[in-house]
């Protein structure tokens, strides 16, 4: 007989996983047994997109190979290419790169196998596409040429440089590549949890990361660091009007929303009981990069709305909460914080697909009926 | 501390839900309290859909508007219409739905709301939408104009009209009716999960069914239907080149495989202990429209399949295994035996986002961490 269900499988045990691990408790996470607090600024986020999806750091050589076939992979394939105009003027950013990593299985040539060498190269595939997906959607919509890559660029730099169309310093390509590292992989998130539920009917990679996408989109997940900051923007921009002071109005507004039982996006992690540690790193790169920028308001304002929530309701700011003023200091562009998400989680969404495909048992909950029972039909006409 | 995982969360209530139930050990299926066994042959899928989508049974004025909303959405969207040739060119049946869905949010003027009007207009439009796209798709590969539909037929017969070119028999349409009755919703099938898993992140409705499509493309899902009858092929052929009964080839060749310990598609079920009351309804059409095609084989080789596989592994045919030959005599083509059943599932994902959308929390579960822990990052140049 079943149990009664535990509402959103807190706390239920999904799957096995040798990717990461979240210690709720102490605020700690790992990627393959490395603590990310070692990780953040130590290393590439090519290095980590390897890790996860490959088993173990890269050697050099390893590592020169994996990069070459990230290369291989950031041309546009044909059908992507056609269709990009009229969806980038159609759909937006997360709606458009669900649909665009959809068109993108057609020119993968390993795109129907589920076999460790095909997951593997497209593995690698997606994760260099993705990037350029989204600097070639922000392009299209805006009607200008991509910005040109640097072959002597990372990805992470590269990134930045061809969604803004400037050449980032060096302190912003280290922190974002930073970014990316830390959002890599998160255990049995929702997101991955989907691409998780859509590989093991032994449906394909391509299939298992649009589920993703589309997961991800949502405001309680990855839309969230959208949502803050355009509570910050809406906020700075009433005070401004009224003659306020940002930092204070804010303060004010967030006691005001708590008290109306509303949920302050950003805030409360469902694992850590705890400061997430990602949050923590963010927090450092949002005041450095405030500071450098000149007008670190933003920055002042995300403190002042920390220590409200902690005050009044005890939550500690999550991953998204930092990333928002981050990106925004990076001068990407709002709408496309959460498809900057999709662009380092789809490294940990590649690798659960691997990993769910070596050792797959389909995922088929039960659920508790809760509805009427011994109803009789009556024909349409009688009704 | 979190228990051992649930393999495949086999067991595990996930949800509650008013939609469906089944009774595993009884061998029955409810839609909101009503045994599939009196719904089949004696209502409409529109009914079902309606049921399902909005609590109950309509009387004949709510069935009349909610048809009329259904037709509204018939005509292909301009994003959709503009990429149907590339992609109906490019990608097979079920990668194109998945990628002509997602499109089509672009079209759909609710596509940003999760309020319960929105939701149930959105729900209506997509199971309207979704035989027209399969309709459309497999003209466009073809390189055909679509049929026009007749007013004056059902979705089913019109469905079937669309997908063939040949006005179906009062009894095709009446079976293929029966059939999408028959698969419209199953409590938590993996691809329904998937939507609710999505959905639960406060996602869109499409985003949703985008997932549930990639997920019952998979073999150990939807794309079960498909590999039925191509095994039913490829045997019937081999039989004919070697001169053999097709019958006794597929028995012989079933024993074999299940020897070497493969598994057979279209068999056995988590839930079902006994007979799929689904595949009961499937044998007697597929035994009649075989007969009344001139031609059975097809049935006489799944009876002989069926037979073999109880007898040595205790095993009885799922909703997959007797749903492939009816379809074959619908002259439905084989790789759009999935196609079809989301077609019918449609109603069901929708009714369930619109169900996880009323009530909803995160669906976020923990895993256990099996990789190796305690590990010291080595900079690149020193591994």
């Amino acid at each position: 007989m079943p149990e009664k269900p535990s509402r959103g499988l807190a706390d239920v045990v999904a799957a096995s996983t040798a990717l990461s691990d979240i210690d709720g408790q102490a605020g700690l996470l790992f990627y393959r047994g490395y603590d990310i607090n070692e990780l953040a600024g130590a290393t590439t986020f090519e290095e980590i997109a390897y890790l996860l999806q490959r088993g173990a750091p890269p050697t050099r050589a390893e590592l020169d190979g994996y990069l070459a076939e990230m290369a291989a992979a950031r041309s546009l394939g044909e059908l992507v290419a056609g269709c990009l105009p009229a969806v980038a003027g159609r759909q937006e950013p997360m709606e458009a790169l669900r649909t665009l990593v959809s068109l993108a299985s057609a020119d993968d040539p390993d795109k129907d196998s589920n076999q460790p060498g095909p997951n593997l190269r497209k593995a690698a595939r997606l994760t260099a596409q993705q990037p350029v997906l989204i600097a070639a959607y922000e392009s299209a919509r805006r009607g200008r040429p991509v910005p040109e890559p640097d072959a002597a660029l990372g990805l992470a730099a590269n990134f930045l440089l061809q969604i803004t169309g400037t050449r980032p310093s060096e302190r912003e390509a280290r922190f974002f590549d930073t970014c990316l590292v830390l959002h890599a992989d998160h255990t049995m998130n929702a997101s991955t949890f989907a691409a998780r539920v859509c590989a093991a009917t032994l449906s394909d990679m391509h299939s298992a990361v649009v589920a993703a996408l589309g997961t991800l989109k949502g405001p309680l997940h990855g839309g969230a660091n959208e949502q803050v900051m355009r509570e910050l923007e809406a906020t700075r921009a009433q005070a401004q009007t009224a003659g306020d002071d940002p930092v204070d109005a804010v303060g004010t507004r967030t006691a005001e929303r708590l008290k109306a039982g509303e949920k302050i996006m950003g805030f409360g992690h469902r694992v850590y009981k705890v400061e997430d540690p990602r949050a923590s790193h963010l927090r450092k790169m949002s005041a450095e990069l405030g500071s450098a920028s000149g007008d670190d308001t933003y920055y002042r304002m995300s403190r002042r709305m920390e220590e409200v929530v902690l005050a009044e309701k005890g939550l500690y700011p999550n991953v998204d909460f930092f990333a928002a003023t981050v990106y925004h200091y990076l001068r990407i562009p709002t709408d496309l914080f959460t498809p900057v998400f999709s662009a380092s989680r789809m490294a940990g969404w590649t690798a659960h697909v691997i990993e769910q495909h070596a050792d797959n048992r389909l995922i088929r909950p039960d659920s508790e009926y809760i509805g009427e029972s011994g109803l009789t039909w009556v024909a349409l006409g009688a009704r």
